[in-house]
């Protein structure tokens, strides 16, 4: 059986906006003809259809249970992490989300753990809200976006914040969103999770490599959602240009290599060939399993992938479980 | 001995302006205190420092004979490609660069042969230049920017280039360039070839793939540098995207998988790892020597890391010669 780290929750309703900056891109959800489902309304428009899936700890358990997988890491819906409200409003969401997470680890704690979100627009009322997290949600960790309206993650612009999971122990999972290049993408919409995601994700770890956080934060617990997108094609040549400039002035300390390695993947790349290559780059102690449960996109039954790779049984049982236990603290 | 397909040229000097929108971004050359070194100015700003090796035959004729190459595709510095210029300026650049390629191959054919540049800001235009490009410069191709002033190479309104690709005999060789994402990477202006290049390369071999073009000339025979980039780590979710909508309207006509097997990448990836990974991807039969030959990044001895990889002769000799002879059709 296997720990699954990335599996999205979407509320079954949310609370009518009640602040002052205007309710422009606040969600609020519509009833659907398909039973069991309902629209996720960002402003007047449709989002994203979800099934009761995304709320109901019920419905997810037999799932997964069926699917190999006895426990779910849960984490907000991206769209629902609120960067672009005022931070007031931001900090309701996460109140809102956040509660609903909890509330779902606490009506099944062996088959549930929660990430939670905080308003990271402001990495000082982030920070702070990290203690809640932890204490007044029972959360191990929180979901953040691959940028924050457009500034990487890795920006050491968030400095308080990553201070704040080290100082609480809370891991910090990060996940795509909102991505960068959306307008070099020809086809329909679907394309941009396709392509665009990936690369999203690569500029979001080489960022934490780059940005001088991982030097910064040695203690951090730090994961990506997707395999870490396509950096896996990117870090030979960060590593490359690391150590043509090593003689002179290099622009870090490490290798990137070492820095990559520090950090953890979640294995949702889809395709054995390439995880095998995820296993050799990063090694076999840094990736997890990952679902996007309960998404259309979702790998179904994610250990299976896994377990069929031949690996040396260490080797599996660490992605399997081991892995994700270290990463969480579970 | 192999065929490096990436390798690129600047002239030892430029034309004086003589156009009529504005010099602002025409370059010169400028003295350097490095004996045979030269800085390309772009406008008022250094851009980069080059030696002699750009646009000495003889020079690189002496490198890569040691370095196991026993001939090199010439290609223009991407930065001079001048899609940011109006046509006419673009055209007389195109007409300089074409033109100092065209004399190096003239110096040493058996050495030597070479990619020239059109004005892709309008394709009709670039069109109708390809038809020079072969029978008054001798060349055998064109090199393209992986976008066009933001536009991805793939776009559809670039249909009459390729046209007149495929009806020129002409190939295609697709470099990174003007990388989005920029603002995503935080360190040194470096950091930007190391780390949006690749995904820059991405998005461009994903534009070629959902664009539909692939599926409208069967004939183009285009390639990409850098190894096609991150597309390898995007292409198995693009895939997995693919199958599944199969049941409902997929995006595209066959899988991208298939459309990715039809191109060529070269092997400039500076890593075992991936280079072998990119060889299972899209097969032996798809990839091309590179170096980057003469800048500070190259790969020097680019033949070395594929003849270490433990291939099978054929396919050893495929990626060392065998492919970039079918696919410049030498």
């Amino acid at each position: 059986m296997a720990i699954d780290v990335h599996t999205h929750v979407v509320p079954a309703d949310f609370p009518a906006y009640a602040g002052r900056a205007g309710a422009a891109r606040w969600p609020h959800m519509q009833a659907c003809d398909h039973p069991g489902h309902k629209t996720v309304m960002i402003g007047e428009r449709p989002f994203r259809t979800v099934s009761d899936h995304s709320w109901d700890v019920a419905r997810r358990r037999e799932d997964m249970l069926a699917e190999g997988v006895d426990r779910q890491i849960l984490s907000p819906m991206p769209e629902l992490l609120s960067y672009w409200f005022d931070a007031d409003d931001a900090l309701a969401m996460a109140a809102h989300v956040n509660a609903t997470i909890a509330g779902m680890v606490a009506a099944d704690p062996a088959h549930f753990a929660g990430l939670g979100m905080v308003p990271l627009q402001d990495p000082e009322l982030a920070a702070r809200q990290m203690q809640t997290l932890r204490r007044e949600y029972g959360l191990i960790g929180v979901e953040v976006g691959s940028n924050i309206n457009g500034k990487p993650i890795g920006h050491p612009d968030h400095a308080p914040f990553f201070a704040a999971a080290v100082e609480n122990d809370l891991a910090v999972f990060v996940h795509a969103l909102h991505p960068v290049g959306a307008d070099r993408i020809i086809g329909p919409p679907l394309l941009q999770a396709l392509i665009a995601f990936p690369n999203e994700n690569a500029f979001a770890v080489a960022s934490m490599i780059t940005g001088g956080l991982l030097e910064r934060f040695p203690d951090l617990r730090i994961g990506f959602s997707h395999g870490g997108g396509s950096f896996g094609l990117v870090l030979p040549r960060l590593q490359s240009g690391w150590e043509t400039t090593r003689a002179g002035e290099p622009f870090l300390p490490h290798p990137p290599l070492d820095y990559a390695r520090r950090m953890y993947y979640d294995a949702l790349v889809y395709d054995d060939l390439a995880l095998r290559y995820l296993i050799d780059l990063y090694g076999a102690e840094r990736l997890l399993v990952g679902s996007d449960y309960p998404f259309l996109i979702r790998e179904k039954a994610p250990g299976r992938r896994i377990e069929g790779l031949g690996l040396a049984a260490p080797e599996r049982e660490a992605i399997l479980r081991g892995n994700a236990t270290r990463y969480l603290k579970l």
